[in-house]
């Protein structure tokens, strides 16, 4: 990509940056600059014109003071691994990536906290407050390289969001540089504070409103025992109402994950989880807490399970069992990897209660429109992850997948859930905002926006679509159909490519 | 009040409400806008210029397009327990009456949630929901009068809040009109939705930002059992300590509350819940959950309070001692209000490490300047509520006790707390907010207000100060100590009066 006609010189500016950052923190050239060019979802990929990684707040302050003078675009970035695209460079913008804030400043045993820098690791704040008996509670599946600054930029959750919240259920204050370089303090260490809760207007929005530096953590003490039930099903519908049946019962499992006919099959041949191949579906729910408390719940979990026709039951007994249980779980992503060319990983959240509709719904039109989907998800907080597996050599198929993505989504919204659950929208999901959101609510969405970022600078074109977009998404949502092909006109950024493959 | 010089006539409007409104419900003389003057706090009153109480949305919204056209401001009210003065009416304003919005309109109890609208009392929730063996949380002291809508206005916790959050973490959604009568919904029946939290900053923001119309609440299966340990103390500190040892134990306890010697003796002398009158301290501390749980949690609270130095420790080991043991902290109010003329209720929070130091600092300022505290708070999130004892029939007395509420405020703040907990900032708090945000702050939501309401007609005058006001305050702030005598310049309303009296 060249720089030519950039209203800003790249060597110019990155000079400007070279007299108070090290030079060598100061990326200009192309081959640097290739590492920064995606997130996670590799789909959407940019060169930036230029990386800054500052060490010291007040570096930053300054690398947002000249950008916003000169009217470039800054686009923040963590570790990098995110699902979105919204980490994806501007062209004639600064990369500002966190990476060298790495350092955990505090842990507070007695208030139960940890104040760290935005690019420290997720789980490495678990690891350091292990050592007192406490952990962080949001655990996404890419903890062990997703930083912390990146987890509030999308909300983040996991496995264990249902029983202990989300990446804003566990957070006490950040530390906000603004696009001026204003610094600001949103949250404070007390429970509550004043009513306009900006911590949690900031936590989920993905860059747009400003620059994490600093963030404070709740920890939880780690529970005496964890204990996992699995339970395979011979239908969607059943393990559906089984989950809601649990928490009807009063339980909230620390996990309630559930996986379809596909999911199992290439985790089992991946993992040797154990797991009941000929099932068509199975759940995993996992117990934690005193060891009086889960034998009650486990019982529980057990006896319902049988009640509503489970076809094998299988409780954990010590920690090699239930990691056995888990194993096939967590590597059931790179596992459907090895059964399809290429798979598209959706993220959507529907009410508990429309599980085995939608999932019903969701296996109807697979075969219609001839593309599987294996289902891997968070059951319990009824966070849908359906994986699409395609093949992007077969022409036409990447934009069949992407229309049956969208229509995922679309049923998701229809249900009175939501077009993301915890993997943002980014640049991925900007097209379904309008099923999501009236122009009234869109519109709201960019007076906040404006609110913090008048000019539009931080991460512009993600998260929110402009209401003339949602004019022509919504005119275009009725022409598309799968089995149509036209679909090719979901690219808006036309840069083809494939997840995961 | 004349409405002489109105910009508006009264009579003109109250017409053109009552097209579409039902004439009994838009009030207009002033003996029927009496009850409408003040809410809980009664020290700031205020004669609106109307009341209306729409009963449909189409109305309420109508309202809006009116006042929005005529510049009038709009001042939303639900029961009028606020403790803030946030409700308090504009002169030259209609108050927004929101008490025909009565309904439940549905209980799902498999989703575990409730679609009310926001003139529900809080308490009915939980009334028409038990009979599905479940409950909506968050359990302000007014619970029995305050509605819905009141709660998200002011983010109400509770006794519970704890263990199962404030009023935001126990919503799905929220329904909204805009100044301009705009239709907007906030959140999702799902776990999580698109990122920018407008349902948060929405929860807590006074009426400054939009009308709540419709409410969907989390509802809480009721815990199978709940048993509670109280534990006097020869000293704040001891127990201070013991709050903090228990939270570090991990245990969360449904209730963790304390009470200073001043407000034993009160409660005793009222209530004759059999507290040790002797102590210095007292805490109550309650754990629900499963039998066995329970069981295991209560043994380890008993023996963590003798082991910290507990003088006395009680267990209930029926509903009826329950009942008993809480009936002296649900009185303490009252209580304190037989044992003084006159006290102002403060609202502050500290991080819980704090507790005896701040416990220990207002002691000494107390007798310092002469005015006696009596403490009864939610202890176990660090939210204090000093009640300062004073009598404003001698003179001076009132300024002084305000300018010691305003001291323990900013000692709040000092220590990483907050100067408000639950109640809200409203009117009483405003002069507070310099204090606790610096200006970069204090601008950040005046452009989040702008946001949503450009011309600043919902509930004028509340929750932010002006950053001259910020200024004014700040110097005022360096001139006021509570024995000058000198702080007749806190009332910025002029109203005196005095408080619960």
């Amino acid at each position: 990509m060249s720089n030519a006609g950039k209203r800003v010189d790249r060597e110019v500016l990155a000079q400007r940056f070279r007299q108070f950052i090290d030079p060598e923190y100061v990326i200009s050239d192309d081959e640097t600059l290739k590492p920064y060019e995606c997130d996670g979802l590799s789909v959407y990929c940019e060169q930036p014109m230029l990386v800054v990684l500052p060490e010291t707040v007040e570096q930053a302050q300054q690398v947002l003071r000249i950008c916003h003078q000169e009217g470039v675009p800054v686009v923040a970035r963590g570790a990098g691994t995110g699902l979105c695209a919204g980490a994806m460079p501007h062209p004639e913008g600064v990369v500002l990536s966190m990476a060298k804030f790495d350092r955990i400043l505090e842990i507070d045993t007695l208030a139960r906290a940890a104040r760290v820098q935005p690019g420290v690791r997720n789980l490495a704040i678990s690891e350091v407050a292990g050592k007192n008996g406490l952990y962080y509670g949001p655990d996404p599946s890419s903890q062990i390289a997703c930083t912390i600054g990146g987890n509030v930029a999308e909300n983040s959750g996991g496995v264990h969001c249902l029983k202990y919240g989300l990446t804003v259920h566990n957070l006490l204050s950040v530390d906000l540089l603004t696009v001026e370089g204003e610094r600001l303090t949103l949250g404070s260490e007390g429970l509550d504070c004043y009513g306009m809760d900006l911590m949690a207007l900031m936590t989920g929005s993905e860059g747009l409103l400003g620059i994490v530096t600093e963030v404070r953590v709740k920890l939880l003490p780690k529970p005496e025992v964890a204990q996992v039930v699995m339970a395979g099903f011979d239908s969607v519908q059943t393990a559906g109402d089984a989950v809601g049946a649990i928490i009807a019962e009063g339980i909230i499992p620390g996990g309630l994950e559930m996986m379809d006919g596909h999911a199992i099959v290439a985790a089992e041949a991946f993992a040797k989880a154990g797991y009941p191949t000929e099932a068509q579906a199975l759940l995993l729910c996992e117990v934690d807490g005193t060891s009086e408390e889960v034998h009650e719940h486990i019982d529980a979990v057990e006896s319902l399970f049988k009640r509503l026709g489970a076809t094998s039951v299988r409780t954990s007994h010590n920690e090699e069992e239930r990691a056995r249980l888990w194993q096939g779980r967590k590597s059931a992503f790179p596992a459907v990897g090895r059964i399809s060319p290429d798979y598209y990983c959706m993220d959507g959240t529907i009410p508990r209660g429309q599980l085995a509709h939608v999932l019903t719904e969701m296996d109807r039109k697979s075969q219609e429109c001839g593309l599987r989907v294996a289902n891997v998800f968070h059951a319990g907080d009824g966070n849908l992850h359906p994986l699409i597996l395609f093949d992007a050599n077969v022409p036409g198929e990447l934009e069949k997948t992407e229309a049956f993505g969208a229509w995922i989504l679309e049923l998701c919204v229809e249900v009175g859930g939501c077009i993301t659950g915890e993997h943002g929208v980014g640049v991925e999901k900007i097209r379904q905002m309008p099923a999501q959101f009236n122009d009234s609510e869109i519109e709201q969405f960019h007076r906040i926006k404006a609110a913090f970022d008048p000019a539009g600078t931080l991460n512009p074109g993600k998260g929110i679509p402009t209401l003339r977009q949602c004019q022509e998404y919504r005119s275009l949502d009725k022409d598309i159909e799968p089995n149509a092909g036209a679909a090719a006109q979901l690219h808006d950024h036309g840069q083809g490519g494939h997840h995961h493959g």
